[in-house]
């Protein structure tokens, strides 16, 4: 079973490297760009085939390695 | 108007970083973690509304800054 997780920055939480791609896009010449954020996305693929099970081990995963729960948001899709 | 975008490596580009995150699950006793990919995932907020537009504007930002496009994919999605 094949798992999607993106974990992204709290709102609130400053992303200097959202920050500096902003301002790239925009000395690029991109206008109206108001905002980036940029976080991480993970495909992860386990050998758990019950979906529940499986959700429950990728949270784990997420709370002990994958996301900083003090300032990151983590979000888990199960594929397949 | 929001634009959700996944950078990730294409298929057959070696990925070290997923790599660790594996080995590192397994040494934290996730049994059963068969691969892990990771990739990059940014959320624009862009000034321009029509759909059509923005789609081509955000996609001349993944390949002139966002993406490397000799080995990356990326992937873009339209919000709102």
């Amino acid at each position: 079973m094949k798992a999607r997780v993106h974990v992204t920055l709290k709102n609130g939480v400053l992303d200097p490297q959202g920050k500096a791609i902003q301002h790239t896009l925009e000395s690029l010449g991109f206008d109206g760009v108001e905002d980036v954020r940029q976080g991480k996305f993970l495909e992860l693929e386990i050998a758990e085939t019950d979906p529940v099970a499986a959700e429950a081990a990728v949270k784990d995963m997420c709370e002990k390695l994958l996301a900083n729960t003090v300032i990151e948001n983590y979000d888990i899709e199960l594929v397949e």
